[in-house]
C-alpha cells in the first residue's frame, strides 16, 4: 500500500517525475483535459448539442468520474511529501492554489451533470479547465517555450507601449478625418469618432471586411491615403511580436542570444 | 507670495523642473487634457450626447473652469522668467505661439459651454486640445521618441518618395487596366480611372472591402495577376516606415545605429 | 531494332539521360502532361465543357492515345536494364510504383473516354495525372529546389508546430471571447465557439471576408484588441514558412548556410 | 539663329544639357506631360467630362499645340547634332524610336481635338503619353532608381520564376480542395476549378473581397487550414520583390551590395 502511493506521487507530481518532462500518467490526464476541452467545444455549438444530448451528457460523466478520481489519488498520494503528510497535511494541500482550481473543476463538472448549466456560463465553466493543463504541464518544452517568450515581450515591453500608444493614435486620426469628412453622409457608419474606429481598425490593420467604407470622393481619397501611410504603423505591435517570437525560437535552439 | 510664485513656476514651466522629465503639476495638467480628448470622442457619439446631455455640459464647465484657472496661474508664475516680467513681459509671452494655443483652447472652451458649438465643427473645436499636449510634453520620453522617429523617417526621405511614386504608379497602371477591361461591364465601379483607383486602392493593400470587385473573367484574371505582382510595390513605403521605426527603438534602447 | 531499344531507353528513362536533367523526350512528355492537366482544369468548367463537348472529348481521346503508346514503349525500352529484362522482367518494371501510376492514369483516360466520368470524380481522375510529373522531372532545377525546401521546413518542424499550436490557441481564445460577448445577439454567426472560429480564422489572417463581423460595441472593441495583438501570432507560420524558403533560395545560389 | 538653334539643342536634347540631368526646358516639358496624363485621367471619369466638355477640349487644344510646338522645335534643332544635319538628318532623326513616339502623340492629340475619340479607346491613346516620359527622362535619378530597380529584378528571375510556379501551385490545390467540398453546395461559385481560382486567389493575398466563401462547414475548415499554411507561400514573390527594392534603395545610398 504504501508502495502504491509512492510510485503513485512520484506518477503524479508534476515535480517527482525522476526522468525529467512530464510522466505518462499525467500525460494521459492532460490528454483527458484536452479531449474534454474539445468535448466542451463542440457542445457550445447547438446543432450538435441538440442531435447528442445523451452523447454529452455520458461524456461529461465520464470526465465528472475520471476528474474526481484523479483528485482523490493526488490528495492521497500527496501524503508522500512530508509538506502535506497526515490530515492537516492534506488539507494544506488542498488550499493550495493549483488544487483549488483542481477542485474548482471537479465541482463544475458535478454541478454541471446533476443540475445542468446553460448556455455562455456552461461553455466558459467548462473552459476553466483549460487552467488545469498550465500546473500539469510545468515541465514541459511548450512551458519553458512560453516562458522564453513571455521574457522576449517583457523585454520589450516599452518598444511594445510606444508603438501601441502610436497605433491607437493613427486609428484616432484616421477615424477623426473620416468622421469630418464622411460623417454627414453616412452617419450610421461615420457619424462619431467612435463609430469611424470600427472603420479604421478593420481598414488598418488590413481585414476590411466591407461592412463599412467611405463612398464620397474626398471620403475614398482620406481613406486611400491614410490606409497607404498609416498600415506600418498600426501592424508595429505586430512586428515587434514577431521580433519577440524570433527570438524565443532562436533561444530554444541553443543558438546566440 | 513671491515664494509661491516661483514654486508655481518649476513647477509649471516645462523647462524648469529640476528632476528633468515632466513635473508633477504637468502631468495632472496632460491628464485633464488627455481626460478632456476623451470626453470630447465620446461626445461626438449622438446616442451618448442625447442621453446624458448634461453630463457632457458639466464636464465641459469644469474643464474651462480648470483651463482658465491653469492658464492665469501660468500666466502669473511666467514673470519668474525675466524675458516675461512685468506686464510687457506677460503681454509678450501671451503672444508665444504655445500661449496662443493655450488661449484657443480656454476660449473655444469658454465659448462652447455659453454658445454651444455643434455638429462637426463642435467636436474638431474640442480636439484641438491635443496641440497642448505637444508643448507640455515636451521633455517626457515619448517626446524624444518621436523625435528620433521623425529623424528616422526624414533620413529616408528619398526612399519614401521613390516608393510613395512607384506605389501610385502601380496603382495607376492596375486601375487602368480594370477601367479598360471591366469599366464596360461595369460602368458604375469601373467607369473611368479615378474610380478604377478606388478598386486598385482597397486590392493592392489588401484591405479588400468587398464593394467594388471584378465580375467578368478577364478582369479577374487581371486582377489576379495585378494582386500578385504589386502588392509588394504598394507595401514598400510600409516596409519603409517600419524600418523607420525598428531603427528608432534600437537608438532608444541606446544600441549602435 | 536493338539500337532503337536503347536509344529509346536513354530517352525515356529519367535517370538514363546522359546530359543530365531531363531528355527532350520526357520535356515533351512533360509538357503534354501539363496540356492534359489544363485540359481537365478547363473541362472542369461546366459552361466551358458544354458549348466544346466535342472538342473535350477528341482531347482527351489524344491524350489517351499518346500516353497508352508512351506506356507501352517505356515498357518495351525498360527491357534495357538488366532487372527489367525478359517478360518476367517487364511484368517486375509494370509493379512498380510509378509504372502502376502511369497505368492507372492510362487506364482511367480509358475508362472516361469510353464510360465517360462525370461530375467531381471525373476532375479528380484527370487531375491524378499530376503524380506522373513527380517521376519524370526527378532530376530538375524545380525538383532540386523542392527537396531543399522540405528539408528546410523539415529543420523548423519544432518552430512550426510550436506556432502552428499558438495560433490554434489565439484563434481558440479570439472565437471564445467573441463567442461569449457578441454571441447573444448574433447566434448565427458567433452562437457557438466553433461557429465563431470561422470569424476568428477571417480575422487574424486578415483575409476578412465581410460575411460576420461584430455588430455589437462590446464585441466591435473586443474584435479590434484581439486583432491588434493577436494578428502576429496567427502570421507565425506564414513567416517561419517564408525564413524555410529564403534559406531555399540562397543555398540555391550557393551562398552559405 | 544658329546661335539660338545650338542654345536649342543644348536645352531639348536629354543628353547635351552640360550640367548633367534634365534641362529646365525638358523638365517643363515632362510637367506639361504630366499635367496631360492627369487631365486624360479625369477626362476618362464621366461626369467631370459632362459637366466641363469645353474645359477638357480647351485643354487638349492647349496640349496640341503645345507638343507639336515641342515636336517642330525639336526637329530644327536636332540639325546641330552632325548625325541629323540636313533635310535627309531630320528625316533620319524622325524615323527614330522616340520621335516616331512624339509624332504618334501629337498625331493622336490632333486627331482627338478634330474628330474626337470616344469611350475606351480614347483614354488608352491619351495615355500613350506616358511613353515620353521615358526618354525624356532617362538622365534623372528616378531613371537610375528604376534601372537599378530592373536589374535587382533580373538578379532574382530565377527565385521569382519558382515562386511564383509554386504560388500558382498552391493557388490550383487550394482552388481543387474548394472545388471538391464546397462545389456541390455552391456551383455558381466553387463550382469549376477556374471558379474556386478566383476564392483562392482573393483569400489566399489575404483581399478577402467577400463575394465568395464557403459556406460548408468542411468547406471553412478546408479554407482555414488552406489560408493558415499557403498565405506564406503566395507572399513569397512579394517578399522577392521587396527584397529587390531594399537591394536598390541600399545601392542609390551608396552602400556595399
Amino acid at each position: 500500500m504504501a508502495n502504491l502511493r509512492s510510485k503513485l506521487f512520484t506518477y503524479l507530481d508534476p515535480e517527482a517525475w525522476p526522468e525529467g518532462g512530464i510522466s505518462p500518467l499525467n500525460k494521459a490526464v492532460l490528454a483527458f483535459i484536452g479531449l474534454s476541452i474539445v468535448a466542451a467545444i463542440l457542445e457550445s455549438e447547438p446543432t450538435l448539442k441538440q442531435e447528442f444530448p445523451q452523447g454529452f451528457y455520458a461524456l461529461n460523466a465520464v470526465f465528472a468520474v475520471l476528474f474526481l478520481a484523479e483528485y482523490l489519488a493526488r490528495l492521497w498520494a500527496m501524503g508522500e511529501d512530508p509538506r502535506y503528510a497526515g490530515v492537516l497535511g492534506r488539507i494544506r494541500f488542498a488550499c493550495t492554489f493549483t488544487s483549488l482550481i483542481d477542485l474548482a473543476v471537479v465541482l463544475g463538472l458535478w454541478v454541471d451533470i446533476i443540475f445542468g448549466i446553460h448556455g455562455v456560463y456552461g461553455v466558459v465553466l467548462r473552459l476553466v479547465r483549460v487552467l488545469r493543463v498550465f500546473s500539469l504541464a510545468r515541465n514541459s518544452d511548450w512551458a519553458a517555450a512560453i516562458f522564453l517568450l513571455g521574457r522576449a515581450i517583457r523585454d520589450r515591453r516599452r518598444e511594445l507601449c510606444l508603438s501601441l500608444g502610436l497605433a491607437m493614435i493613427i486609428l484616432l486620426v484616421s477615424a477623426t478625418l473620416l468622421f469630418v469628412v464622411e460623417g454627414p453622409t453616412q452617419p450610421e457608419a461615420f457619424g462619431s469618432i467612435p463609430r469611424a474606429m470600427w472603420w479604421a481598425m478593420a481598414t488598418l490593420t488590413t481585414v476590411g471586411y466591407g461592412d463599412v467604407y467611405p463612398v464620397t470622393v474626398i471620403g475614398r481619397l482620406m481613406a486611400g491615403i491614410s490606409a497607404i501611410t498609416s498600415i506600418a504603423i498600426v501592424a508595429m505591435p505586430t512586428g515587434i511580436m514577431a521580433a519577440a517570437f524570433s527570438d524565443t525560437f532562436q533561444q530554444m535552439r541553443g543558438g546566440p542570444r
